[in-house]
């Protein structure tokens, strides 16, 4: 697989940080998919957003695309998503999102996860196979710890060395052992679904 | 006018941003307003959201409401928002504000208000004499300047002593002549009405 070469990551690296919003599940709507634009894990630079059909099949595309008409992708040198599936299991191919942006992509996940449990769940859905070779696909999930004292994210790659995406997620993790893109597109997404960033669903 | 007594300004003091995203110019609809949570002008705690009637009169009781909901209140020290009027000529009331959160209120403009100017435009709308009574009542308007080498920013303010209310403004002016917390609520309304943060209306 090609892969970008990065000569050092300077502190002000802008890093896309991906999540979506809060959706209720299986009821064929949309949920709000928030792209936070950061200088390394220091302060945001802007906000992009487009929506993902509930367990549909378009975040791939709607990420690629949300990228490609930003003023902000020549600036870009890092994707990050949170996990590999948005709003349900609107599975994302990281792969097909570097090859179609030309920016490495860092999926980063708080909890391991557990592909067995994550085939069981997606079997129930249409085009199951389609939807698991693309997470199959994302390939070797590898363990960052960020902080001393706290547990370890984990991380599957696209276009990136694992040496230099370690570094990217480790030179973000500034507020939090989340690196910091991917906190406030959360807080965003959530806090623009409720009008609170932190209700429960 | 009773006042927050501040004993000392702390580098976190929590400060909430609020701007409008953008509108249609008498539509008739509504405008996202963006609340965002920030520990003084360094990072981003919560984002808070509701919607606000373009040229409506229910500005002042969203922000109340907002407010008033938000598990963050308890730390909240100062209300920022981007001018006084929202969503068209929205107008925000910042001793109600004030009044009914027990938060002070900050308004803060990159434009010196010209009042005779709004008084102009406002007199095209129903219950104008409400709404310019509001604008009046906002006070006396103050100039700070953040940084050395650009323009100043004006302010209005309720609850808060002038000194106070200074230093937050210049404490919170981290990354631009505008305070942080209302450079980013502009951020995420653009962004996530328009998908981009950045494009023209």
């Amino acid at each position: 697989m090609k892969q970008v070469k990065f000569w050092g990551i300077k502190p002000e690296i802008r890093v896309l940080g991906v999540d979506d919003g809060p959706f209720k599940p299986h009821s064929g709507g949309a949920a709000l998919l928030v792209g936070a634009v950061f200088r390394g894990g220091r302060w945001i630079d802007g906000v992009l957003s487009t929506r993902v059909a509930v367990d549909g099949t378009d975040a791939t595309r709607q990420i690629i695309e949300m990228v490609n008409r930003s003023k902000h992708k020549g600036q870009l040198r890092v994707i990050m998503t949170d996990g590999a599936t948005f709003a349900g299991f609107n599975v994302v191919d990281i792969q097909d999102i570097f090859g179609k942006t030309g920016i490495p992509v860092i999926a980063v996940s708080k909890e391991r996860p557990n592909l067995k449990e994550v085939k069981q769940a997606v079997k129930h859905l249409p085009d199951w196979r389609e939807r698991w070779g693309v997470l199959k696909k994302a390939g070797r999930i590898y363990s960052v710890r960020t902080r001393a004292k706290a547990a370890p994210v984990h991380m599957q790659i696209a276009g990136i060395k694992k040496a230099d995406a370690e570094q990217v997620v480790r030179l973000t993790a500034t507020r939090s052992f989340v690196p910091e893109p991917l906190r406030v597109a959360h807080l965003i997404a959530r806090g623009i679904t409720y009008g609170e960033s932190t209700k429960k669903i």
